[in-house]
């Protein structure tokens, strides 16, 4: 019986899996990843291992979290008879002010986790969802929460406050920012792969559906441009991003919406989505023609400039640029469109190394580096849960 | 009979006004400058004359903008006989998409503009009831409206829009900026007194009880901190800045609060105000020795600063940093704090100069320049009133 864990990310209506047995030192080495997807609606299961075999089913009865579970571990029993999961990893959305690093779950602990549901409505109760499937699945295997915005606890106090009465502060009205696993990989991954820059002054935009740039010092985040929700900073797949309160305050006074449309409106409606009128995703939007998915990726590399120069200004000054996530990975064109606007601040792209797709993408001349890291969060969600084994 | 034009700006609570002579080729030279405050409550109005005379008397009676043109009059019969008012110029915070310049005031021109009050609907409608009371007590006479959002109206499609679906954009809501008259004044006295900076990439910094910053380009605005409401970009006396749109949800959602409670809190109860809960008067925090006066000052300097490489990167760079408003010329402590941890962009201040307060702040091989000139908001109006003289 092989030792492994689980890593583990329940949305709204998926639940994505990676599996990693344990091996040298208990170190983890991915074997399966996947998810199960459109859950309420088509339920499919979609995974991929290491050594090249892949599944691709209908699930037609799963309809739970609890289900979704339920098939992965048929797939396993089919796939992997001889595994033993000795740890769950969960990546959780929200840890409120409580948690700067990953947690054993308990019961106080779930309960202070459900206590942050009013922070993030949309997202947390899924979150413990995919807990409790698990421990239900997989009784007396250690469970280990890790935390979106863990890796932001660092931010100094004019980072992690809004302009409103103190009291607000006091009860959870922060910028927690979040993509906090994907940043804790990236700024591991350079304090082993480029010490020097990981002393130094580096933003990293994560972009991918969702999107958020993260100004680290040193190996600790100092800013981000997500704030109290996941809605704030960079335009994103069908999120707003940045939006002056009063615009809020426009949609109910004015157009008479309930705070359920105005929620809707925001978070599925409108970023990428509703400024092109054709998609959410960067693909489709670079392979489309008309001004209007023109316009929408000019907004976002705009925008991401913009963050670009605010984001210097909180570190003082910067020494890398790191993109990653899907759009960040993947299109070139993207990258190069930020960086070709942001020269005056010694960014200097290499057009072959970025078309190329390698790890540096700046001329040797540049001051500021730019690399391209894949993120790997499932990965940060494994490690955690080797740490908390005997 | 000298020939005069009047600058006037109606508030929620008062009414400015500042009375110019036409001397020369009509340009306009002060006379008269003074307000009628506490609209409402305890009325009353203040005045000096270019000669050095003063006026402070209690007005009993005086409720409304039209009672408060009244008193104006009186006080100008008594103290200037002979005057005429050949032109009366008016603030309007918002035109809309629709002016980008002064213009002429008729009965279409007030339609629209009171179109404009869903956008601003704590502020437009004291602009038209300034812009009535004038009609009626000056019959006849030249009415000319200036507009806060007319100088932002060259912003490119991505400093004027929202990530929100395309008819958002299509029905007003826009970035539409405000403060422009000022920024109108401090261009003009570049493009006069340093003609190679006017050409250049320069952000001015409008720091009064309000406060915004606008990035220019060759004397055109590019874009701006404010957005569509007064509410957005930096934190003001009493007025929050950035805010993601989820705390506007959370109090909506989490806190049961209406919509004009939430407009209250974030209006009237955020900003300086409610970080230090003691003022929203950056004297009064600068005067204090309190933990909460200090944080307040500290978050108004860094969200300037974020603000600063933000904009600079809409610019591509800047040459010049121009300090204005009551904060901005007079707050020699919040100019050293901005300008301090701006070294990494080029920004050298001298401090010696600096704590003088004359007009340029930057050491002699700084980079950037820096520079305080003080703005004259009516100035603008009276010039513009002025121009519609036959």
């Amino acid at each position: 019986m092989a030792d492994h864990v689980l890593a583990l990310n329940a949305g709204s209506s998926s639940l994505k899996f990676a599996l990693y047995e344990l091996v040298d030192d208990n170190r983890p080495s991915m074997r399966w990843r996947g998810q199960i997807e459109r859950l309420g609606d088509a339920p499919r299961l979609l995974a991929q291992s290491a050594g090249g075999r892949s599944v691709d089913r209908p699930l037609s009865s799963t309809k739970s979290h609890d289900e979704a579970i339920h098939a992965f571990l048929e797939m396993a029993r089919e796939y992997l008879p001889d595994i033993h999961v000795c740890a769950i990893g969960h990546r959780v959305v929200h840890g409120g002010t409580v948690y700067s690093e990953p947690v054993r779950v308990d019961d106080t602990v779930i309960n202070i986790l459900e206590g942050f549901i009013p922070f993030a409505p949309l997202h947390q109760p899924y979150s413990l969802a995919g807990i409790r499937a698990a421990s239900a699945a997989f009784p007396g295997t250690t469970q280990v929460a890790c935390f979106d915005t863990a890796f932001h606890r660092t931010h100094p106090w004019v980072n992690d406050t809004f302009a409103l009465p103190k009291s607000y502060y006091d009860k959870g009205v922060r910028r927690y920012g979040f993509h906090g696993l994907s940043y804790d990989y990236i700024s591991n991954k350079l304090k082993e792969t480029a010490p020097g820059l990981y002393d130094g002054r580096v933003v990293i935009a994560h972009l991918g559906n969702g999107a958020s740039m993260c100004a680290v010092s040193g190996g600790r985040a100092v800013a981000s441009t997500m704030g109290f929700s996941a809605l704030d900073g960079l335009p994103m797949g069908t999120r707003c991003g940045q939006l002056d309160p009063g615009v809020v305050l426009y949609m109910l006074q004015q157009d008479g919406m309930t705070a359920e449309e105005i929620a809707e409106m925001l978070y599925r409606k409108s970023g990428l989505l509703g400024l092109s009128g054709i998609s959410s995703d960067m693909r489709t939007l670079l392979a489309a023609d008309t001004p209007e998915a023109r316009k929408a990726i000019d907004y976002y590399v705009f925008r991401i400039r913009r963050e670009l120069g605010a984001l210097s200004a909180a570190l003082e000054g910067i020494d890398a640029l790191v993109f990653t996530g899907g759009v960040g990975e993947n299109a070139a064109q993207i990258r190069q469109m930020v960086c070709d606007g942001m020269r005056w601040i010694g960014i200097e792209m290499d057009h072959a190394r970025n078309a190329d797709g390698g790890t540096v993408l700046s001329t040797d001349f540049s001051r500021v580096r730019i690399l391209t890291i894949p993120t790997n969060e499932e990965m940060v969600i494994a490690r955690a849960a080797v740490n908390f084994l005997e």
